[in-house]
């Protein structure tokens, strides 16, 4: 490995920057962001999961989360929110060390208001950005989000919360920080991301208890365009009923409304009631 | 945006972590890996025009890249490598601030052994994986790496020096560090990379002035196998001629050597020659 000589930031001398290495050249990693709720993880197990999935694709030796995030749990006030990410550090380029040991960093941050709080239901747009296909890392929570940024970058209008986007092969796949749910004559469907995407914790909850009749699907536009009901779900943010997209309204479904007292039924939903602290 | 309460790393609390910032959280950014040979970049020009495409592509400011490598310039011993990044920072989430001002951040490193020096030519493989096509970042040096990365990590056997990747649609499109030339009946190609790759500066400077003669061309698997000479390129490494891809050999051809003979005479060319110092 070639040896440091000196690091500059902005122009100006610099001394180590040890934290930063190989995830800051390459964003070999992964994260989660956990909400905390009485020092709780919300969804620890579907947290867990997405994370032993993500070091297995990104060919990342174990680390249990449970004891990675175990230091930063007992200094969180009540309602908090824990960015955990794991990053393969060393080795020479691209090239990792022969033996990985994964630096697990912590942020523990309190919760900032939601964006999405002033409105009961939200617009959405369609994005002009297309996701890449790539099963190799499709729904894990990587570090390499230059799409999610783009596709971000796209709208400034606080009017409009959240941006939907299709693949290259145009097949509706998530929102940038949310995924998508349709409901159509009862039938509750999810983009399948076996090809890319981000498959979100509160999805899962939702797939597997919230919801179990719900499936996953390929959607295409017409089919998202064509559905009764449309909610996006976030972990931090909840489920979150869709009153726009583009120029179709959405009227609040029944569907949608009954998810949302699940999920108001569930261990530390109290954690979405933003005016609990 | 939310407020930090605390960072650990490997459970142990830290304090600060201001140069990582978003740059450790998204790899929001570009970076050029610069070849110094006593003091200058080899190719300033070509690093500049892909810095410059890199940012635009981004939707971040530009940055001019001689200021922002100046500083480290004085330092440089006589061979050296600079590696330079421009990081988006601030903003909330994959949102950026409206006002974007880029770090940037300089590394100097005294340069390693190439570990492609011992063999005049080199062994490649084929990668099982799959480049995922995506125009928006086709071609530029971004900071969102898993692909090569992974690519990387397929074979650790030292023997075998490079590894060719090709796209979802299967065509041929680079190695994990270099790009790629094929000749057949005198005619020299390298992959078109207007959907995904990484558009190397000294592939850049082969097409502009080495061998202007070359195209570039979409490339199948059939169509590198059936090449006379093939060789792959690096600005750090240079001009390297291929003996093997996978079971089949290839000599050393008359329109390879040619160029790296005319690569010795370009100014700067005294950086490939690793026994000077």
């Amino acid at each position: 490995m070639a040896e440091l000589i000196a690091s500059f930031r902005d122009g100006l001398r610099v001394g180590d920057h040890t934290p930063a290495d190989r995830a800051l050249r390459f964003a070999d990693g992964i994260f989660e962001t956990i909400p905390l709720w009485r020092g709780e993880p919300l969804y620890r197990r579907e947290h867990s999961a997405r994370w032993r999935r993500g070091l297995r694709a990104l060919r990342m030796p174990n680390v249990n989360l449970n004891d990675a995030i175990a230091p930063a749990l007992a200094l969180a006030p009540a309602r908090a929110l824990l960015r955990v990410s794991a990053y393969a550090l060393g080795g020479s380029g691209y090239q990792r060390p022969e033996r990985l040991e994964p630096m697990v960093w912590l942020d523990l941050n309190a919760c900032a208001p939601d964006p999405w709080r002033a409105q009961p239901a939200l617009r959405l747009r369609w994005c002009a950005l297309r996701l890449a296909v790539q099963p190799a890392l499709a729904g894990i929570k990587h570090l390499n989000r230059l799409e999610q940024i783009l596709a971000r970058a796209e709208w400034r209008d606080p009017a409009i919360h959240e941006g939907l986007l299709c693949d290259q092969d145009g097949q509706v796949i998530e929102g940038t920080v949310s995924n998508l749910f349709i409901v159509r004559d009862g039938r509750v469907q999810t983009p399948l991301l076996d090809r890319c995407g981000v498959a979100g914790v509160l999805r899962a909850r939702i797939l597997k208890k919230l919801a179990p009749e719900a499936s996953e699907a390929r959607l295409t536009r017409a089919d998202v365009l064509a559905a009764d009901e449309l909610f996006v779900c976030n972990s931090v943010r909840g489920i979150r009923p869709v009153a726009q997209l583009g120029t179709r309204r959405f009227a609040l479904g029944a569907v949608t409304r009954e998810l949302i007292e699940r999920l108001r039924c569930e261990a530390g939903a109290a954690f979405y009631q933003e005016d609990i602290r």
